[in-house]
C-alpha cells in the first residue's frame, strides 16, 4: 500500500473559478511581410507562399528588435486600453515559446520597458505554444490563494528567429508578435468554467528546438541547424487530432457544459489547415471562431491572446460571453479553457 | 482617474495558505569532482580551489548525461520516499535556470523518465536560482483553486555545461543536481506563512548567459563566450546586501510573525561568502541554517529543494517545523516563504 493514496479524481470544477479579464492588448514587430514580397525573397512564383501557408501578410522582427520589448509594448497597449497604472500589478508572469536567452528569465527585462515598479516579481512560463493559457491558469491560481491581486501576462515569441527556410512547410507559416493581459479575481461573475491540460510525452521531439540550453551548446556540441524550428507535421497532426475529441470530452466532463454552451471559440492560430480541420471536426460555424490566422501566421505563444485581444476589441467577445480557447503545443500538449467575460 | 482603480495594497496573508509536503527527493549526477581534482585540472597549486569557493567537492553532469533524466531521477526518488504512486500526480512543475533545449519545454522530456502517466500536465517554471519557489508559490495556488490535487515539483540545473573556466570567481561555485518534491493542499495544518518575492531589474544583466534565444543565435550572431555564465559579482552582492533588510521586513509584515518564530532557514547555496555573510546578518546560529554548500555547491534553482530535502531526511526539519527558504537570483530577484511543515 502506498503511504500516500492517490487523491479523489481530478474533475473539472462545478463552480467557476474567479479569473476577471481586466484589460489586452498586442503588439507586432514593425517589419510587415507579404506573401507576394516573400515569393520574390524565396525565388517562388507568385502565390505559391500565400497558396502553401494560407497568409496574407505576417510581421517579422528587425534584426535589432527585442523580444522582451515587444512583450513590454503589448502590456503597455493593454494598461492603456485598460486605464491600468503600472504601479497597480503586483506579479508578472512572462510566456514565451522560446525566451530571447538562457539566462535570466525574460520578465525581467520586460519590467522596465514595460514601466512596472522596480521590486515587482517576474516570473517565466513555458507550455510552448500553450504558455499563455497555462500562465492564466497559473494567474487564476495565484490570485485564489491571496499572494496577489493583479497579475499581468504577456505572451510573446519572434518564430522568425528560428526559421528553416529550407523546410517547405514549417517555414511559411510563422509570424512574430506579442499579446498582454490583465487580470484580477473580480466580483466572481467572471471565470474559468472548464480547463485541462494534457502533455502526451510520445510527441516530445515532433516539434523541437534542440539548441539553447544545456544539451547542445558549444560545449557538448551543437551545429546551426539545431537552433532551427523542425517540425513533424504530419505525426503532430496524427497525434492530436487521435487526442482531440477525447480531450473535449474530459474537458467539459463535470463541468455541467459542452461546447454547445460556447458563445466564441478562440483557437491556437496553427496553420490554416489544423484551423480548418478544427472547425470542421468542432462542427463550429465561421462566426462562432475567431481566425485572424491570414494576417498574422501561427505567432506560436502569441497566437491566443492576440486572437483574444482581437476578439474583445473587435467586439466579438463581450461581458458575458463564455469563450473556449483552445489549442496544442510542442510537447505535444492539449490544453483548452472555458472563460465567462 | 484610471478606469481600474489599485486594488488595495497587497500584504503577506495572516492566514495560512494550505501547502502539504508529502515527499522530497534529490539525485546527482554521477562523477563527483573533488577541490583537489579540480586544482590539479585546472593547473592550480593544492588547497587553491577549496580555499577560493569553500567546497570540498561538487558533481559534474558527463557530457552524455541529460538534464531532464537527472529531474526525473529526483522524482522518482521522491515518489519512493513518499511512497507515492506516479498515477496519482496530476501535474508536474520543471524549474531549471537554464532548461536542457529551448523548445519544447524541459517538463515534457521529464515524465516518461519519470513514470508519470501519458497526459499529466507539464508545464516549465523559471525564475533562475528560485525558479523552485516560484513553482511553490504557483503550485499552492493551483490547489487553492481547486484545478489540481497533487503536484510534482522538480528543480534541476546543469551549471558546469555553462562555466567560464577563465572566470576565476564563478567558475568554482558550481555543481549539477536535481531535486524534487510533491505536494497537496493537505488538512490546512501545514503550509505558507507568508511569502514574497521582488524582481529587481537594475540587476538584469548582473548574472547572464545571453545565447539560448532569440537574440543571440547564428541567425542574429552569436560568440561562443555569450553560452557562458557572466557574472559581475561584487555588483549583485552590492545590490543584494543593500536590499536584504527591507526585503526582510516586507516578507514578514502583517504575517504577525518574524525571523525569530523560524526554527531552519534553508538559504539557496549561492556561495561560501554569500552564505557566510546572511548567517551573520540575520544573526543565526550555525544550527538554524541549512548549509550543504561545501559538498554540494550552489546548484542554482536545485539548492533549496536540495537543502530542503537534506533538512527533512535528516531530521532537522519535522512536523510542526517553521522553515523559511530564502535567496536571491539572476534577474535579480529576491524570494523568500515561510513554510510550516
Amino acid at each position: 500500500m502506498p503511504a500516500h493514496p492517490a487523491p479523489a479524481a481530478s474533475n473539472t470544477p462545478h463552480t467557476l473559478l474567479p479569473l476577471s479579464l481586466l484589460a489586452t492588448g498586442k503588439a507586432l514587430p514593425s517589419r510587415c511581410v507579404s506573401s507576394e514580397a516573400l515569393d520574390r525573397e524565396l525565388g517562388r512564383a507568385p502565390g505559391y507562399v500565400q497558396q502553401k501557408s494560407g497568409i496574407h501578410q505576417r510581421h517579422y522582427a528587425g534584426s535589432s528588435e527585442s523580444q522582451a520589448e515587444l512583450a513590454a509594448a503589448a502590456l503597455r497597449d493593454a494598461m492603456a486600453r485598460g486605464g491600468i497604472a503600472a504601479g497597480s500589478i503586483d506579479l508578472l508572469l512572462s510566456a514565451s515559446g522560446v525566451p530571447d536567452q538562457a539566462l535570466p528569465a525574460m520578465s525581467c527585462r520586460i519590467l522596465e520597458p514595460a514601466g512596472l515598479r522596480p521590486g515587482t516579481p517576474a516570473f517565466d512560463v513555458n507550455a510552448s505554444c500553450l504558455g499563455f493559457l497555462a500562465a492564466l491558469q497559473m494567474a487564476a491560481g495565484l490570485l485564489a490563494s491571496g499572494a496577489y491581486r493583479r497579475i499581468a501576462i504577456t505572451a510573446c515569441d519572434l518564430a522568425s528567429r528560428g526559421i528553416d527556410w529550407a523546410d517547405p512547410e514549417a517555414s511559411l507559416i510563422f509570424g512574430d508578435g506579442a499579446a498582454a493581459v490583465i487580470v484580477e479575481a473580480g466580483d466572481g461573475r467572471q471565470g474559468i468554467l472548464a480547463q485541462r491540460f494534457e502533455t502526451h510525452p510520445s510527441g516530445k521531439q515532433m516539434c523541437e528546438v534542440r539548441a539553447g540550453g544545456t544539451a547542445r551548446n558549444p560545449r557538448t556540441g551543437v551545429q546551426a541547424q539545431d537552433f532551427l524550428f523542425a517540425m513533424q507535421g504530419r505525426a503532430v497532426f496524427k497525434l492530436v487530432s487521435g487526442l482531440l475529441d477525447g480531450f473535449l470530452q474530459r474537458l467539459f466532463s463535470g463541468s455541467g457544459r459542452g461546447l454547445h454552451d460556447v458563445d466564441l471559440v478562440v483557437p491556437h492560430q496553427a496553420s490554416h489547415l489544423s484551423m480548418q480541420h478544427l472547425q470542421k471536426r468542432l462542427g463550429l460555424a465561421p462566426q462562432r471562431v475567431v481566425d485572424i490566422y491570414a494576417n498574422h501566421g501561427n505567432q506560436v505563444c502569441a497566437s491566443i491572446p492576440t486572437a483574444l485581444h482581437e476578439a474583445v476589441t473587435s467586439g466579438r467577445a463581450r461581458r458575458g460571453s463564455q469563450l473556449l480557447m483552445l489549442g496544442s503545443a510542442a510537447g505535444v500538449t492539449l490544453g483548452g479553457m472555458v472563460l465567462a467575460l
